[in-house]
């Protein structure tokens, strides 16, 4: 990734593009174009498996050699896709079994994207066979600087294909029947298997299934894409292992467990989308490039996929006002993104994506949107030194995949509402309005070096991660933790013993029973010194053993009760919330406990709309301010002196932001 | 029936027990404390099929002689499930044909319970043959008391299998194709049969469906579900005819015809969930327990399955209070139960129905929910001599399966938001909130002894069914009932001559037109004392015949015209409401009806939130009264002095009620 | 048709007749009561293939040629039915395939109506044989004045044999695959068609759908119900061609162009239910008129199918109150309607329409609506000498199924909830309120005499459909035209160099980007003169060339610039909106442009509740005042004198009106 961050000067940036969509005389124009906007990469050939193999066997790689070569001689960079994501229509014109079967039984058909099988030995065959052309030719091609292998991956198949590969998945995860029967919980509705091939994917029936059946095939599901993804790259790293190879990801993409996949790749590469129309999308936004940042361990991330304006892809796609885009950018580079990349380069006339935003709009090169990226690529030149750099925080907050499936793919629980990426973001929440830089971890990342682990509703969490938790608790750190956690094991069964299984003594209480509240019933809760809130939505019925109360119910059947439960446990500390306060309660409580563990942010007192984000390296910090604002300015403190890397101009005391306004300050370490 | 009353020494009590899902180990412990809580019966083997048959023709019965020669030893009785709920896998991987086909044309798959066409050939000797072995091994079994069969019988299939299985069962009720064509107005849209094979269930279309055609595929899927019944039934009788046999019933269960069900029932038992988050979920309970009791005539019933706190099936499983699990259970003895029985003794540790609540719940012994359930098995043993006694109404409310059908399983009714139990609920709720005991009735129920009987919408009834209540009122009775009354016949075909076809001269009344009123239109209406109260939802376009008004449209354009009309019929008396009421209006008009009728209330004047219910024999009546308030305490006058089984002590005058307090009054008839 | 309205006397009146459905005793009954009610017209067979031919080769037509006898004696003429709208169940039985194959893969089944593949050879060789036997019979019987082919064409089928026709329908479309790969932007999403075999029915994937290939399926689905129609018209004309031919249409029916297939009927047939719990259905029903009278360049029309009160498809289905249905039958009337029919003449007493009400209802003719009926004919047969007659406006409004489909069958808009019927009727309701009236023109139509134009949100459109408005306002007309116009081309693709491409000059201006508003987002407006209003949903970031301002936002971050456009173009006037205006505004724009084009109401300042329509031939005029007021009287001055051709009596100055009264008031051109 160095040799690419050299190659490019910095950041990459650019986007998306289909030159296979238009006449070579537009090409000259887009390279044109592209040197006007400052472009240095482009994403090329995502779709154009029907361009490259127009017939099974016959190639027509003319139009990208003229490509690649015109490209290269304009100076842009080259991310080289397999075009996987999309098979010609003759392949599954010969082959309709490629088709995926969807979870209601009827397969999908021609004519959006996506459309095989992951487990399809046919698909894999023929994707290897083009993909080893593209290498042959590629490889060694100047403009060549990265392989972005296929595109998205994502689909959940049912085919019979399927099911003979998740039967192997499941030999090689359980050995034998017995042991699967066991993990399974099969002898509860009788439902013992004898043979390997009476287990099917779960297509049918849709509700009320095996919870340790619903579990694996998601993660078979992640497995089956990966392997596709897999057998791909080690193609293109079979011709040359010098070339960063990567996909590209999707943000808070429930399909796949990015933990296990992040390992294969050479940097992390993200698709996102905030909605214009949802005043909050920055903070989610946020939440996710820290994830990315965190998931090859500081490591910096591609920002691979976003949009100039508005998407098409939903109900109502509202555009990005005039210096949203800039500023959204600005905000990835902020948490260690080392390019700003845009699906695509010039909008299409026709097809599903055709009012898709673009660098090039409809409207062309004389619109706002192509003014807004020209000087988004002049000021990333200017962050050149930024590029490279990362940053690493003293809060850690689980997010992890299994946990995720299963609070959100298993029926039967007391409430069937959770969302896990909305659970989590209530916890960050107050720690990103804070500006307390925060990783994300998995239950099986290591904690060492954090102070406070936060962990939002973690109902799955298999012995070792809960044994890393306890253990980081045990070694003196802080873990702040919600209700329903620890509840099953891996295998979704409730632990035994009472709840909460894994954490009984690590929150000193026990858990008779979980009482979700009704719609509308709110309880009244008091804190040791006299604050009042109210709860709402769930509460443990719980029995303090070690622990004492931070807060209790005032009303209602559990009065005089814990809703929060404070424990010491070896050398560590721990706040348990055993119901659902009231957002500024909650907040202050996680807040103290932060505060308390000795973590505090240098911009303290900044109000939520500046975000503040440093990124660096053992030379120099790179302090970012950003005013999501669009009405309000601001003056943040920076407590010393800098260069604003985006005005040039020495800065000091006090920095002045107009709304959406933004500043890079540049300070040496010491 | 009584001998298994004896058997248990009074009220049954216990829960399904799966011990296959636990090592021996834990079969002591449950042993152990099912003493403890007094349990005396198990329903044991539900899903056992692939325990006891683990390949086909081999079966594996050592551990359920252990469990069976265990429980005997603990003095535990057994209800002995055929398994035939749960076919195996291997079953349906060799047989997918008995998968049910659902409406939309997708076979159902292996996860869930129920997988099975109900008209299967190769289910149905499959399901023989596991029955045969059981009752082969178990008849004489000293722990056998009764026989389960299968469990919740319920799927509708569209399989090819049902197809064949309806043209035979239309071949039985038709004789031949021109009846039925006349029965099912073929002629309209030109869907004349001319060769029976040409007869499909009606899977497709899904709207727009001959309303009779879809009528009688309700009536067959009951009927197809009951023959699987009646073939194990039958067998198991074969071995022994001395151990009462039945299957459970579902609340408010719509697919079956529960009245056909019940002749062939030792006795009918019931399945409910109440939802605890429904503040009157006591109310509708009291309504089936009356059903239940009604079913056989007044002879006691079996609750089978409830649960101990929450279920797991909903998106909001809310808990059962403390208290509450006792109060409802005790409704259900008041109405005439003769056990009280759990699903499931000891919480699942995997599966989909691991947060179901248990009698021992994942928390242990050591538990609030362990503690009630003790408790309530040591009141049930003090409550012995209710066991075996019943009530008997003056009263009777109609509820039939054919109406219900007729109601809400026809497209192309003057509107579409018609609810059978919900009717049914309306009439039902006034008269108990008044602790007038009811009883239930088909159509095709002896009215005799009655001196009320309430119909509410009843579109559909047969000649049979509708000249039963004229001759009710011809003969005395008072006939309370609601509009779109008598409209069909038992093909879904209008009865001529005018609406409503059955009932003209019983409500003396022609109706020329049905006017469903438009959303949040409302009605001034005035009673004939000057009263007054709005209407909604529905209007009758009537002219009066022999009728009177009881109250009139002060507005609208049928200003003037009769809301609610009353008549003389032979020697009875008839309450028509040819609209919908304001709640308060509607309760008086009937309570009026009521009290004109000569029936009273022994607990006239008690609060609606003290539910009053006696049943007993020749010697000794037991008055129960339940305060479902958690708030408030009551006193209720008994008019005279008695024993409380619940404390022992004798009372007299009033008897005082604390939130959530029972009492359970012995007295000599007198 | 001339020959049709002597042989009625002017107005057919009457309604379907299903004497399949009766004894031969109910058809004496009938004809004596269809001349009680001035009944001329019944539509015979249409669902009566089962009973003409009950097995394939089998004919009776021994019961129609009673019944056409009997009708023929009796004076009533036959619309006479091809039954091949409801194919008898021996057909698909034998021939399963013919089954419609419907949107989510799944066969519809029997038992509805239309479960037929259009495209299928077996039904198309079927319903020919069919055809040719009814023609054989009865094309020269006395009876005979009319032939209904069919019955609301309408399935869309996505069957094999569907695309084998799409496919043929694509190769006389397109010619070669690579016109077709141009046409549908097959590059993006590497769809590229190398074989017509590869292309298929677009059932599945049901969301982002190639948006061309979608718009040719709406194309080819309406081509291929007209080829069925075709072929039957074919065969009865081949026997006789002095009868006219057609078939019933629907109101704002999506799947079928309208205007290609008016081309094809002798005259145009509209079913329509106005709902009666919807207060202005009134409103949507002149427009369907309007367009139905326009649909054939202005000849009358038959109103084929309406209802007497209730329907019974509905969830809610409320009754025409007293008035209602010969107010609505005079408003068909008013707009050029020849005949005035219902579905159906007698109720039915089985079957999913028992509930629909009919001309003779359950109630039987001593009834309201049987006396309203006979009433309704009385009136009719006065009102003979409007038979035949008809309007012409001076303004015109686009309505275009291509348009349609472009708008609401395209995924990937800027927003998703885009209603055409909904737009259109936004800019005819201001038009319709103040009694101007309206043609309704395609975009092929001609626009030649009219003066102004009025274009709703005209997404799609060709190009000769945009050089028509370009050129009619070059010409000296007035356009109207809303945001979101000439954006794609007939292939649905951008128009390239800017926003919108058909109409940049047009409309004066260039547009940079759509900005769709979020939900609840108002703006601010002011117009030129000082007044203020506000807009919401939609704004175009508009740059001004040639147009004007006539309207700016004063708010937000388009303040300042234009929300309503006006510009010269050529001898013309354009106004067009750039976002959508709150409704009074948006009524005054428009008006305001109406009368600066010089077009006048002669009954300005008549409230909107009373409308005035008028149909007349070169010696007489008839206005139609009609009171849609349930409640309030109303006084309408006709400036001049006439004859109320109701009453007969003379009327000059003021008409006066009764809540729901109507005249119609001769006058002689002059």
């Amino acid at each position: 990734m160095n040799a690419f961050r050299n190659r490019v000067g910095g950041f990459a940036f650019g986007g998306d593009y289909n030159p296979e969509q238009w006449d070579p005389a537009v090409w000259r124009e887009d390279v044109r174009l592209m040197r006007e906007a400052g472009v240095n990469t482009v994403s090329l050939g995502v779709f154009a498996w029907a361009s490259l193999e127009p017939e099974p066997g016959t190639y027509e790689f003319g139009w990208m050699d003229e490509v690649m070569d015109l490209l290269h001689e304009n100076g842009v960079s080259v991310n080289l896709a397999t075009p996987t994501a999309a098979p010609p229509v003759w392949l599954t014109h010969l082959h309709p079994e490629v088709f995926p079967v969807m979870a209601d039984g009827q397969p999908f058909g021609f004519g959006n994207r996506l459309h095989y099988d992951p487990s399809s030995p046919i698909y894999r065959e023929y994707a290897a066979n083009i993909t080893t052309k593209l290498a042959e030719r590629y490889s060694f091609h100047p403009a060549l600087a990265m392989w972005h292998i296929s595109n998205e991956y994502g689909p959940t198949a049912y085919n019979e294909a399927a099911s003979v590969n998740f039967r192997s998945w499941l030999r090689r995860r359980y050995g034998d029947l017995g042991t699967l029967n066991e993990a399974w919980t099969t002898r509860f509705w009788g439902q013992v298997y004898t043979d390997w091939d009476q287990i099917e994917v779960p297509n049918i029936p849709r509700t009320w299934m095996n919870p340790a059946r619903k579990l694996d095939f998601k993660r078979f599901t992640s497995d089956a894409l990966l392997e596709c993804y897999l057998a791909e790259r080690d193609i293109v790293r079979s011709f040359r292992d010098d070339v960063p190879v990567m996909t590209n990801f999707m943000r808070f993409f429930r399909h796949a467990d990015y933990w296990r996949w992040a390992r294969e790749e050479d940097a992390v590469a993200l698709d996102i989308y905030p909605n214009p129309a949802d005043a909050d999308s920055h903070v989610s936004a946020a939440f996710n490039y820290d994830l990315f940042r965190s998931l090859k361990g500081g490591q910096p991330w591609m920002l691979m996929e976003q949009s100039s304006s508005a998407v098409s892809q939903w109900k109502l796609n509202v555009v990005k006002e005039p210096g949203r885009m800039r500023l959204g950018s600005l905000q990835a580079v902020s948490r260690a993104a080392d390019s700003v990349l845009f699906f695509q380069w010039r909008a299409g006339r026709g097809g599903h994506e055709r009012f898709h935003s673009a660098m090039l709009p409809h409207s062309g090169p004389d619109s706002r949107t192509f003014r807004e990226i020209t000087e988004l690529g002049r000021e990333l030149k200017l962050l050149a030194p930024v590029a490279g750099t990362t940053s690493r925080a003293e809060i850690a907050i689980l997010f992890d995949w299994d946990g995720w499936w299963g609070l959100e793919e298993t029926h039967g629980l007391p409430r069937a509402d959770f969302s896990y990426p909305d659970t989590a973001m209530r916890h960050y929440t107050p720690l990103w309005e804070r500006h307390l830089p925060v990783d994300v971890v998995s239950a099986g990342s290591s904690l060492d070096g954090y102070k406070v682990l936060v962990v939002p509703n973690a109902y799955l969490i298999d012995d070792d991660g809960a044994e890393r938790i306890r253990a980081f608790a045990r070694d003196g750190g802080t873990v702040i933790m919600s209700f329903f956690s620890g509840v099953v094991d891996d295998c979704n069964r409730v632990r035994p013993d009472g709840y909460p299984g894994a954490f009984r003594e690590l929150i000193g209480a026990k858990i008779d029973e979980y009482w979700p509240a009704r719609p509308h019933e709110e309880f009244a809760v008091e804190f040791a010194d006299g604050r009042r809130t109210t709860a709402t939505w769930w509460r443990d019925d719980l029995h303090l053993e070690t622990g004492t109360a931070l807060a209790t119910y005032t009303d209602g059947l559990l009065e005089g009760r814990a809703a929060v439960v404070g424990n010491t446990y070896g050398a560590g500390r721990v706040v348990y919330f055993a119901t659902l306060l009231e957002r500024a309660a909650f907040d202050a409580v996680v807040l103290d406990a932060v505060a308390a563990a000795g973590v505090r942010s240098p911009f303290e007192g900044v109000p939520a709309h500046v975000e503040c984000a440093v990124r660096g390296d053992d030379a120099y910090e790179y302090v970012f301010l950003l005013n999501h604002s669009g009405e309000l300015r601001a003056s943040v403190p920076i407590g010393g002196e800098g260069t604003d890397l985006l005005t040039g101009r020495r800065v000091s005391g006090e920095v002045g932001l107009a709304p959406l306004g933004a500043a890079v300050i540049q300070r040496a370490r010491g």
